[in-house]
Parts: structure tokens; sequence; C-alpha cells
């Protein structure tokens, strides 16, 4: 066990006698951060890849943070995990192979689990086998379907196993790709690359979705966000950002990308009628068809620059 | 001009040599905070109402801090203020006569002057004059209309103010009534209880709209929400929660209850045609149709309790 008196590391503090994680990034969001209350620290080393730190805090949960960046806590990540899941799934009319590259907390396997009448195959591409190992023990709601029958777990670099796939039949190619990467600084930089977005086509079959997260958000650099999108319209004719609201994240908010080949699809609304889906949408916290809807709808002066 | 290495306040704290500010409130969200670093302390006061805090940040331009929490930051008020104003004076056939109780920065009364070939009269009732004084000189793109020809500021307890109107004529009434006041935790407590819900019923012309902050959101306390949303409907037959997501309130969003006795009234949707009202909406960044209707899209599980 871990002695929170005598921890020490450069993003806990004590205030009024208590001990408090901030999350900083003097190049992703200076001068803001979220903070929270510690309870207990359970696990903190370095990997092969990253600084990987998890607490117990006091009201959110256990926390996995890598970097110094806040990837989920026990209490809101069924909204991230959730919208980043369904947005595409229920976008495509029959997504029965999907692939998720990073995730290592298993919580986006989850969510396609409930999408088994519908899916046949969910490979996870992790580079971290550490941060799957950590998120069965210490984040078991999230990680309880790592070993799925349906899901098969790679531990490999997302952007290696991409560019061998390249070459691979239509058949062994993917309808869904999630990419619930860590931001860009770190493991995850060339995920936000356009030579991503091209490895990301070349994997896709015909009319197959892709999504991932923004890792900015409007209000601390719509300029990112918006050639970011850029980058992914030179690979696709069809590209929408969405936003998810929820208290963990930057600024309470997070951006997803989600793009196809199919400019007949509106990703703005559900594809399937989900009103028929109730094995399904019954499992859900955040996503609704309204919730789909309403996430594309930006503040006027984001939408001016994203979508204009 | 004050010091702020000798600068002692119990939420302000130094990390990696940076002196940081932080929004921690031990009843209205424990374990949590916002923190924002500090340039410089430009006023610090006790008034006879409240703790009065206003700091130049390093990212957010000058903030307002009303006992400990953030009322503004010059970089996201927009958000706020625009939707508390543009939801009723939208959702308002002909709003003539507006209140405003609280806004002591101003920014709900900037918003209305973009309403000018409407309104007639916009009155604001204020219970801390220091909080104009100090909004006048240090926000003062917020408070910039303070002493425009439509607006008279009257300084008084709001509560006391709407109890004194109960017994005029239907004209001195008015269309629209926003409560912009800070907490239940100080002056402002008493804003939040059926009482109040009354007193403004009492208040309000014919087919008249109120809307007031939450305080909670949903994430803190949906209880609370759906409480107030129900005491409010003890005196409104319609009523609405709306969401405000900018990173400056506590968990990246802010409630908004807006409520009328019209039954008819869709107040999810503008009423009048925001598209022939070019000479306003240019004015925007945050409001737009799309926006007044999606800010009333909650996820699945805070939306099955409060409009269930």
């Amino acid at each position: 066990m871990i002695d929170l008196a005598t921890f020490e590391h450069p993003a806990v503090t004590t205030i009024n006698g208590k001990h408090w994680f901030h999350e900083l990034s003097e190049e992703a969001f200076p001068g803001q951060a979220f903070s929270l209350e510690i309870e207990e620290v359970l696990y903190h080393t370095k990997s092969a890849f990253q600084d990987i730190l998890i607490f117990k805090s006091s009201k959110f949960g256990n926390i996995l943070v890598l970097n110094g960046i806040i990837q989920c806590t026990e209490r809101d990540e069924f909204a991230y995990q959730e919208l980043i899941t369904h947005l595409p799934m229920f976008s495509h009319k029959a997504p029965k192979r999907v692939l998720v590259i990073g995730g290592g907390d298993c919580g986006v396997v989850r969510e396609l689990i409930k999408h088994s009448n519908v899916v046949d195959n969910i490979t996870m591409v992790e580079i971290d086998d550490m941060v799957i190992q950590l998120s069965i023990k210490y984040l078991p709601q999230m990680a309880k379907f790592h070993n799925h029958e349906k899901v098969k777990i790679v531990i490999d670099d997302g952007f290696k196993f991409l560019s061998n796939l390249s070459q691979v039949d239509e058949s062994e190619k993917y309808d869904v790709i999630i990419t619930d990467s860590s931001d860009p600084e770190g493991p995850a930089e060339e995920f936000f690359q356009v030579n991503y977005f091209k490895l990301l086509s070349n994997s896709l079959r015909k009319n197959g979705i892709v999504i991932m997260q923004s890792s900015e958000n409007i209000w601390l650099n719509l300029d990112y966000v918006s050639d970011l999108k850029h980058k992914a319209q030179k690979v696709f004719p069809n590209v929408e950002y969405s936003q998810c609201y929820m208290p963990s994240y930057t600024s309470g908010q997070l951006g997803l990308l989600i793009a196809t080949h199919d400019v007949e699809n509106n990703l703005k609304v559900p594809t399937r009628d989900i009103t028929e889906e109730n094995e399904i949408t019954d499992k859900f916290k955040y996503y609704s068809e309204k919730v789909h809807e309403a996430s594309f709808v930006l503040p006027k002066w984001a939408d001016s620059q994203i979508n204009k």
C-alpha cells in the first residue's frame, strides 16, 4: 500500500489537510486544471510507454491517470464510453466486425458487448498491456468483458496493426473502427495525422465508419479541432464533430470526430431505428436518439468555424 | 496592488512555483474543484453581503469570485449570459418589460440590450452595489451597458423587491424575469424555494416567462435539480430544464430552469423566427436556434428522472 502522507507527485498537493490531484498540462491546457480529492493512491508506476497513476478519489470512485491526464473516473466514464461507441454503432446498418484502437480500460468493449445480437467480432489493439491488467484489477466494472468470447485482444501499436491490415481481404476489414486513444502527448501522437486517417480508410469495409476522440475541445483550441477535421476530410468526404459533456474531462467536454466514405449517411442521426432495440438501449445511461443528435450541435462561434 | 507572494487565501495554493485558485465547496461539490492559475490578485474584500475576490488569471481573463465560487470569467462568460437571456427572450412573442434579479456583473443586461428593438424597459435588482462597481472597473466588457437609457438599476434584496411588486398593476409587471443569482449558500438562499416561484408568478404579466440558474447540475446532485423543478411545478404548469456547457462552471455545465403559465408555449424551441432577427443574432457567439433546442436534451439517466 502507498502511504499518501509521504507520496510525492508533481500534480499532488495538500489543501486544508486534504490531498488533491491536479490535472495539469502546460502544452494542452495551460492555466486551468480539474482537481480531485484523493482518498488513497492505489498504484503508481512507469510502464514501458507511460506514467500510470491509479487512485481512489473521495467522490468519483477509482481514477486512471496516464501521463498526468485523467483517462476515466468510475463516476462518469459511462458518458464517454457510451457516446464514442453507440454513435458509430447506431450510424451503421449492420456493424458485424468492430476494431478498437487503444481502449485499454476495456470500457468501449463493454459497450460493444451490448450490441452482441449484431456484432460477430470485436478486436481491441492496445499498446500497453499493463493498462489492461490494471483496469481488470482496479476498474472491474469497465473491464468486465475483456475475456468475452467475441473479444480478441491484441497487444500491439495500433498504427502498426493498421499498416499490416491494408493488404488483407475486404472480409477481414472492419465495419466500425473506434480510436479510443490517449492524447497526442505520448504514445498516441501518430493517431492525429492525415496518415492515420489513410490507414483507417484502408482498413474499412464499404460504408464503414470511424470515430476517434479529438483530444482538444472547442474552448481550448478551436483551431486544432478545426484542423483535425480538415485532416480527416482529406481522406473522408463525410466528417462530423460531436461533443460529449462530462465533469472529468478538461473543460467538461470532449470532442469526437466521426467519418465515413458513405456520403448518403447522415451521421448526425441514428441510421437504425433505436426504439426497436430496447434490448440494447435499456442498458444505456447516457446515449439516446436525442443525445445522438444534440451531440453535434455546437455553440454558434465554434459551429461557424468547424462546420463552415 | 496586492502582492501575490504574500497573499493568503484558503483556496489559493502554489504548484510548481505558480499560484492557483481552487474552487472548493464541501457543501455543494465535495471532492472536486476547478482550478485557475492566478496572474495577479486585483481585489479582495468582504462586502456587507459576501467575500469578493477578483483576480487576473493566466488564460481566462479577469475572474469574479463570490464566497469562493467562480461567477464569471472573461473568456467564457458569454455562454451563460447568452443562454440565460436569449432562451426566455426568444421564447416570448414580445418581451417589452424585463426584470433581472441579481446579475450584478451586468452581463445579462448587456445581452438584453441586443434586443433593444423589442425591449422598452430593463430593471436590474442587485443586493450588493459593490459587485456592480467592481464589475464596471474589472469586467468592463460585461458591465458596459449598466448606464444605458433603457436600464434602471435598483440596489435591493430581490426577494423584498418582488414582495412589494405583487400589489401593482398588470402594466407594471414583467414579460420576462431572469434570476441571475449566486448559489444558495449565501445571500441568494431564498431564491431556491417555492415561495420565490410564487413571488415570480405574481410579478409576471400574462404569458410571462421566468428563468433562473439551478445552482447544482445533474452530475452533482440530480435529486436537488429534480426537486427544484418540482418546486417550480407547484406554481407553474410549464417548466423545463436546460443546460449551458462551459469550462468555468462546476462539472463544465450549469442548469437553467425556465417556466411559464402558458401551457401552449413550447419553451424548447424559439417562439419567434430568429432567422429574421439578424440584427440581433449576428452579435451572438453561443446562442442559436439549434443551441436553444439542444440545451434541453439531457443524458438518458438524467432525462428519465427530471422529465418523467
